[in-house]
C-alpha cells in the first residue's frame, strides 16, 4: 500500500495541492495560479511540473496511492468539471482523465464542498458520524451532505446545492445563479455585505459602518464593527443567522442529520452568528427533531482543510476514469 | 427460503394487512379497526387473531419470511411507533417487538410514506432507480427519500418529513404540527380544501363550489368542479401545484433525484395538478438540474400499495428487535 495521497483544491484564484499521509498530516504543500491559463492543457502541464517537483523534493514520486480533487462544479461520476462559473475554462472539462494521464495514478474528483465534507468525516469533527451536513460559508454558500456514511451525489452527481435553496419565495434578492431568494444571496460573505448595504440605506441610525464607502463594505468590516458593539452590525448578524437557522430547520426535515457543520470565514464569527442560527433553528424545528441536531464548527485548519478534504477522496480513488468521448471536451478560451 | 411476507399498514381508521409473494402479488388481505382498542395489547391480540385466520385459510402459517409494518411515526431503528398523532396509543409503542412476540418471525417497521417508497422501488415505477423522492398526498403530506438505493432514515430514524418543510416563511397557514407555513398546510387534500375556503371568501366570482356548504368542501369537490371547467376550482389546482413545484425544486437541490413520485388521492388529479407542478418546478429549478428530474405518478394500485410497501420491508427484516426497556412502554389511554 502506497503511503501518501495528493489533495488538490482548485479555487478561482489559486490551486493549492499537498501530499498527505494516512493520518491526515499534510507532509508538504504548494500552489499555482489557476487563472493564468486559458487552455486547460497548459494548466495541467503547469500543475504537473509543480506537483512533480514537490513529490521529488519529498521523495514521494512512487508513493502516491491516488489523487483527490475538489473543484467548483466537479462531478464525481463523470470526473469532469462542468461549466464552472469562476474558472477560465468553459464546457465539460474531463479533469480526472487529464490528471490520470499526467500522473498515472487513480484520480477522483468532486466539488469543493463535498471534498470539505469528506475531509471533516475523515479527519475532523464529523469522525464517526453517518449523517451530517457540511455548509461552507465563503463567497458563496456550498454544501456536502452525508447520509448513511455516504456522500449524497444524486442521480447526476450534482446533489447538495443547498446554497441555492430558495429561502425567500417572494421579493427575494437576485442571486448569481440567475434566480432570486437563494440562501447564498443572504448568507454568504457577499450576502452579509449586501445586507449591510441594504440596512445602511433604509435605516438612519448611526453605525461605524457608515465610515466605510458603502460599495467597499465586506463581511469582515461588519464582523469588526459588531465585535466593537455596533448595534446595526450586530443586527446584520442576527438577520443572517435567522435566515440560516430557518433554512437549517428545513434541511433537518429532509435528512435528520446528527450535526450541521459550518466551515469558512463567516463561520469564525462565533456567537454573533451561532446564537441567532441556533435560536432560529429551534424556533422553526418540527417537534420530533427539536434539540437533536448539533450545530458545530469545522475542526480543520482552514489553510489545510481544502487540501485534506480533497486528499481523503484520493484514498477512495480506485478506477481509472474512462476516457471521455471526444465531443465532451469542449474548451472555449 | 419461506415464500411469503406479511405487510401491515396501520392507518388512523383501519389496519390493512396482506400476504404477499416474492413477485408482489397480494395473495390475500383483510383488515381490522385500528381505533377500537385503547390498549395496544388488545389491538395486537385482535390483529394476531385476524392475521392467523387469514394465514390458516391460505395454508401460509409456516411460510412467512418476515413481517413489514408501515405506521404513522414508525421508527425503523427502534421498531417503535412514537407519539402518533392519529392513533389511540400515546408515548413510545414497541410495536415491532410486540408483533415479533406474537408471531415469532422477524419484524421491520417504518413510517407509512417510507413504506410506500420501498413498495415503489420494489414493485412500482421506481424499480431500478437509486435516487428518488416519494411524496404521499393524503390527509397530510408524507415523504420517503431514497439516496443511493437506500432509504434515508437520518441519525434518529425520522428523516424525510418533507410535508413539514416550511414553504411560506411569513404569513403562512397554521399547520397541524403547531408551526405555520408547512407544505402540508397547502398541498394535502385538507390543504386544497382550505385553499378553496380562502378563495371563496376573498373572491366574488361565481363558482360551482359556492353550492356546497363552505365547511364541507373537500378536495374531491374541487376536483369535480375543475373537471367541469369551473374557473375558480382550476385556479385552486394552479395555486396548489405552484407551491408544490417550488418546494420540489428545493428538494432537487438537496438530493438531485432521478424522479419525484406522487402517490395518494390528490395525485390522481391528472394534468390539473401535474401541469402547474411541472411548470413551477422548471421555473424555480437551478440551471444544473433543469429538465433532469422526472415527475411521475405511482404505478401501484392504491388499495394494495400500502400493504405492498410494508410487505417489501418484510423481506429485509432480519434481526429480532431488542426488547425495549420497561420505561419506554408508556401507554396512556
Amino acid at each position: 500500500m502506497k503511503p501518501y495521497v495528493v489533495g488538490i483544491d482548485i479555487g478561482g484564484t489559486n490551486t493549492v495541492f499537498g501530499i498527505v499521509d494516512a493520518r491526515g498530516n499534510v507532509i508538504a504543500s504548494s500552489s499555482i495560479k489557476t487563472g493564468k491559463f486559458a487552455d486547460v492543457n497548459d494548466y495541467v502541464a503547469d500543475l504537473k511540473a509543480a506537483l512533480t517537483s514537490l513529490l521529488e523534493a519529498h521523495d514521494a514520486v512512487d508513493k502516491i496511492a491516488g489523487i483527490g480533487v475538489g473543484a467548483p462544479n466537479g462531478n464525481y461520476f463523470s470526473g469532469c468539471i462542468e461549466n464552472p462559473p469562476n474558472l477560465p475554462w468553459k464546457g465539460k472539462i474531463p479533469f480526472a482523465h487529464l490528471l490520470h494521464e499526467a500522473f498515472g495514478v487513480p484520480v477522483a474528483l468532486t466539488n469543493d464542498a463535498n471534498a470539505a465534507a469528506i475531509g471533516e468525516m475523515t479527519y475532523g469533527v464529523a469522525r464517526g458520524m453517518k449523517d451530517f451536513i457540511m455548509i461552507t460559508l465563503g463567497t458563496g454558500v456550498g454544501s456536502g451532505i452525508v447520509v448513511n456514511g455516504q456522500l449524497v451525489y444524486g442521480h447526476d452527481g450534482f446533489a447538495g446545492e443547498l446554497g441555492h435553496v430558495i429561502v425567500k419565495p417572494s421579493n427575494g434578492r437576485m442571486c448569481g445563479c440567475g434566480r432570486s431568494g437563494c440562501l447564498e444571496a443572504y448568507c454568504s460573505a457577499t450576502g452579509v455585505a449586501r445586507t449591510a448595504r441594504e440596512f445602511l440605506e433604509i435605516r438612519t441610525d448611526a453605525s461605524r459602518l457608515r465610515d466605510i464607502p458603502v460599495e467597499e463594505i465586506t463581511s469582515k468590516d461588519v464582523y469588526d464593527a459588531a465585535v466593537l458593539g455596533d448595534k446595526l452590525a450586530k443586527e446584520i448578524f442576527q438577520y443572517t443567522g435567522e435566515i440560516m437557522g430557518r433554512a437549517f430547520a428545513n434541511f433537518v426535515a429532509f435528512s435528520s442529520p446528527e450535526a450541521i457543520i459550518l466551515f469558512g470565514g463567516l463561520a469564525r464569527s462565533g456567537e454573533l452568528l451561532m446564537k441567532p442560527i441556533k435560536e432560529a433553528m429551534d424556533r422553526n424545528m418540527l417537534n420530533v427533531f427539536k434539540g437533536k441536531t448539533k450545530l458545530l464548527l469545522s475542526e480543520l485548519k482552514e489553510s489545510d482543510a481544502a487540501v485534506l478534504g480533497a486528499s481523503a477522496l484520493g484514498w477512495e480513488a480506485r478506477q481509472i476514469p474512462a476516457p471521455p468521448s471526444s465531443q465532451s471536451i469542449v474548451l472555449e478560451a
